[in-house]
C-alpha cells in the first residue's frame, strides 16, 4: 500500500508558496468553490502565493457535489491554462475536481469515459505522468488529500461514480486545522459522518486475503485491497477520534482541539479506506445522492438541491452494519464499544443490533434527519435506488457479506426511518 | 511526512519477479549476506527471479553491522554492474548496504563523505535519481524497508554514523512473515529490542513544534521531524505489539502469529521513527557498537566481534527513560503501562523510575546481558563512549531533555549494570 505525503500543523498553509517554488512551478492552477473563495482558507493560500511571487490562475467554479459537466468545465479550464502545478483548496468537491482536471489536462486526447470506473466507464489504467497537485482540505471529511479517488455525479445516468487510480493521489496534503474553524455546524456534522463511515466500512471490509479475483500481477490489483492489518490501524485510530471529538467539533465552533483532531482523523481514515476500501454505506450512497429531489441541507451555501455526501452514507449505516455483522461480529462489537456502547454483557450474536443502536443514538443526539424519508425518498423509490447501487461493484464487492438485490431493497427500506 | 509502499502477506515474496518485470528491470542486483544466502528467504527470491526469467547478479558479501569499507565494497560491485534495479534480502545490514550501493552507483562522481551525515560527512542533499530498490526484510527489527536511513560503522573514527535522505527509501518493502521463521533466538530478541526502542524513542522524542532550528523552507527540513500526532499512532501501535508478542516470538520459533506480528511491528515502528526520529538510546548506541572489543553474541553466524544494534540500543534504555521522563511523564507512564506495569497508584513524578523498572524486568526475563559491563565495557571507557555520542547530534537533539557531557557520562555509568 502507498500513502501520501502530508504536512500537519496550525498555519502550515503559509508555506505553500515555497512548496510551489521548490517544485519549480511557473503556472499554477488554484481551484476552489465560490463559497470558499471568500473565506480564510483561500485567503491564507493567496497570501502565500503573493509572498513568494507565484504566478497563478484561479478557478472558483467548482460545483459542490461535482457532476460530469462540472468536471468537464474544470478540465477545459485546465487544458487552456497549460499549468505545471495544481493547488486545491476546499472539501472533497474541490480536491476531486482538481484531480480530474489534472488527469485529463495531462492526457488531452483521452475521452472522458476512458478513466471513469468500469462498468460505467472504461476504467483504463493511467499511464501518463500528471503534474504535482497540492491539496489543502478545508472540511474534516473525505480524506481526499490522501486518496487516489475523484467522485462525481453522472447526471445522465443519475448515479454517482468516480475515477480511481493511484496516479491522481495528491503529491502533498497540507492539513492546517485552522481551516476547519470557518465550517458551519452541518458541514462539520456531515463531513464528520463521512469520516465515521470510512473508518467503520474499511475496518469491516472483506479481508485482503479473501478478496477475489486477486489479479496475480500486483500492478493490476485495485487500489481498494480489502481490510488488512495496516489499514486497520488507521481505521481504528480514526474511529477513536470520531468517538471522542466529533460531537464537540459540531457543537462548538471554538473548540480548536476537537476540530483539529477531526481534521487529522479525516486524513487517517482516508489513508485507511484508500487502501482497504469502503463497502455498502458508500455503494448505496451514490444513488441516494444521485437521485436527489428537492432536498436542500441547512448551512450549505449553494443554489441546487443536494444530499451532502456524509449524510448520504451515514443514513444507511445502522441497517448496513446490522446486516454485515454476522461476518465479523467481534469487529462490529469493538466498533460499538469505541462509539460508547457498554458491551460488558453483550452477546456476540447481537453485535449487529448493538452497533446499529449505537449509531442511531449517535445520530439522534446530533439532530440528523430521520432517515431517507426525511430527505425526500419513499418506498416507491427503492427500485431506482437499488438499480443505482448495482453498478457500484467496485465497493459493494468489498462488503464482508454478499448481497442480493432483495438484500439491497431491504437495506434501503430499513433506512427510511431511523428513530 | 512520507511513507513507503509496503506489501504484506505470507508468501508474497513469490511476486517479486513480477514486480521487477513491471519495473522493466533488465539487470538486477540481488544483495544479501553469506549466512542468509543459504536460507529460505533468499531461496524464495531466487525461485521467483528464475520463474520470471529475471537477469540478475548476486552480491552476498554484505557485512553484518556494515562498515565504511564494507559499504565501499558493495558500491564498487554496484558501479561495475550498471544495474537498473536492486533487491535487498536481509536485515538492516543488507538493506542499508543496498541503499548505499544504489545511491553511490547513481551518483558515481560523488565522494563517499558527500552524503554521510554532518558533522562527520558533508550531509549533501541527494538530487540524482536512484534506481528502484525492493527491500525484503528478514529480521523483525530495523524497519529499514520503510526508512531513508543507512547506518555504518566508520572504522577510522570508531563510531557509527549514516546517510539519511528520503531519496534512499526503498521503492517497495515486501513484508513476508515466513522469512522470520528461520531467525534464531538471539536475533529475534536483539532485532525486537530495536523495534521496542524505535517505538519508545519516537513516542517520547521532542515534539515536532518544539524542534529548532526549523528551516523555513520545507525542502530543507530533516527527515526526523520530532514526535507528532501521526508518528504517535505508529509508535504506540508498534509498542502494543511488542508488549504482546515479543516474548512469545523469542521463546517459540514455531509461533507464527507472534513472529508475523513482530514483523509488522518492525515496519510500523520504522514508519514512526522514520518520521519522528529516535534520540538518546540510539545516539548512545553508536559508540557502544563502534568501540566493541571482543564481544561475540550468541546465534550470530559471523567471524568478527560485534554488539548487535538492538542490544546496543536497549542496554541504555532504563537509564535513558529515567532521565527523559521529567519532560513528558504521562507518555513515559503510558509506555510503562503498555509494557505491563500496573500504574493505577503510580505518581506522575515517578514515571521515569516506573518505566525504567519495567524495562529492566522485561530484559531480565529475556536473559539480556547485565548491562554494558557484561559486553566488555568498564568505567574507563566512559569518556570514549561520551566522545562518540557527541557527533550524533542528528538524533541526540531530538531528546526531549537536553543533555550535557556530564549527563551522558552518568547515563553510560548507570547502564553498566542493569539488574
Ligand atoms: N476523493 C475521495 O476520496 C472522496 C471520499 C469521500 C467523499 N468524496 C466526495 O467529496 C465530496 C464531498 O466533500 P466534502 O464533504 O468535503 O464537502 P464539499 O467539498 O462538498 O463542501 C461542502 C460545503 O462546505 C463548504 N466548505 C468547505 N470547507 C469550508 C470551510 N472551511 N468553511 C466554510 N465552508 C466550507 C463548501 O464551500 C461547500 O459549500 C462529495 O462529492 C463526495 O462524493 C470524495
Ligand atoms: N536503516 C535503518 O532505518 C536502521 C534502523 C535501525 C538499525 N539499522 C542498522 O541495521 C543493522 C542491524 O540490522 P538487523 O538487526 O536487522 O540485523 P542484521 O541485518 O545485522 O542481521 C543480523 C544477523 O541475523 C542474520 N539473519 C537475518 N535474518 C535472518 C533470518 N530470517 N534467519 C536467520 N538469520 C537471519 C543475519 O545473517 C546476521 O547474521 C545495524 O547496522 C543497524 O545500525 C538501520
Ligand atoms: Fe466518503
Ligand atoms: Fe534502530
Amino acid at each position: 500500500m502507498a500513502i501520501s505525503n502530508i504536512r500537519y500543523g496550525e498555519g502550515v498553509t503559509k508555506e505553500i508558496g515555497m512548496d510551489l517554488q521548490n517544485l519549480g512551478a511557473r503556472r499554477v492552477c488554484l481551484m476552489t468553490d465560490q463559497n470558499l473563495s471568500q473565506l480564510p482558507p483561500v485567503n491564507a493560500v493567496l497570501n502565500s502565493l503573493a509572498k513568494y511571487g507565484i504566478n497563478f490562475q484561479m478557478y472558483d467554479n467548482v460545483r459542490v457535489e461535482p457532476t460530469d459537466q462540472s468536471f468537464l468545465d474544470a478540465i477545459t479550464f485546465a487544458k487552456k491554462g497549460e499549468f505545471d502545478a495544481y493547488v486545491a483548496v476546499g472539501g472533497g468537491s474541490v480536491i476531486d475536481t482538481c484531480k480530474a482536471a489534472n488527469l485529463y489536462a495531462s492526457s488531452p486526447t483521452s475521452d472522458f469515459l476512458d478513466y471513469v470506473n468500469a462498468p460505467i466507464g472504461k476504467g483504463k489504467p493511467v499511464t501518463v505522468p500528471l503534474k504535482p497537485l497540492i491539496a489543502v482540505p478545508t472540511t474534516a471529511g473525505t480524506g481526499s488529500e490522501t486518496t487516489g479517488v475523484a467522485i462525481f455525479d453522472f447526471k445522465e445516468l443519475k448515479v454517482k461514480t468516480g475515477i480511481a487510480s493511484r496516479a491522481i493521489k495528491p503529491t502533498l496534503g497540507i492539513i492546517d486545522p485552522l481551516h476547519t474553524l470557518s465550517m458551519p455546524e452541518r458541514i462539520v456534522a456531515n463531513s464528520g459522518f463521512d469520516v465515521l463511515c470510512h473508518a467503520l466500512e474499511s475496518y469491516t471490509a472483506l479481508p485482503y486475503n479473501m478478496r477475489s479475483p486477486c489479479p496475480s500481477n500486483p500492478i493490476n490489483r485495485p487500489a481498494y485491497q480489502g481490510s488488512n492489518p495496516i489499514s486497520d490501524v488507521w481505521a481504528l485510530h480514526a474511529l477513536r477520534i470520531v468517538a471522542k471529538y466529533l460531537k464537540r467539533a459540531i457543537r462548538n465552533p471554538e473548540d480548536r482541539e476537537a476540530r483539529a483532531n477531526m481534521h487529522l482523523a479525516s486524513a487517517f481514515a482516508g489513508i485507511g479506506f484508500g487502501n482497504a476500501g469502503v463497502h455498502l454505506c458508500h455503494g448505496m450512497s451514490y444513488p441516494i445522492s444521485g437521485l436527489v429531489k428537492t432536498y436542500k441541507p441547512k448551512d450549505y451555501n449553494v443554489d441546487h438541491s443536494l444530499v451532502p455526501h456524509g449524510l448520504s452514507v451515514v443514513l444507511t449505516s445502522p441497517a448496513v452494519f446490522a446486516f454485515t455483522a454476522q461476518i465479523h461480529p467481534e469487529r462490529h462489537l469493538e466498533a460499538a464499544e469505541i462509539l460508547g456502547a457498554d458491551i460488558r454483557t453483550a452477546r456476540i450474536k447481537d453485535a449487529g443490533f448493538i452497533l446499529a443502536d449505537t449509531l442511531r443514538k449517535f445520530l439522534f443526539d446530533l439532530n440528523v434527519d430521520d432517515g431517507l424519508a426525511a430527505i425526500g425518498y419513499s418506498k416507491a423509490d427503492i427500485p431506482a435506488l437499488v438499480k443505482g447501487t448495482l453498478p457500484q461493484e467496485r465497493v459493494t464487492k468489498l462488503s464482508p457479506r454478499p448481497q442480493t438485490e432483495d438484500d439491497l431493497s431491504a437495506l434501503f427500506e430499513a433506512s427510511m426511518k431511523l428513530y
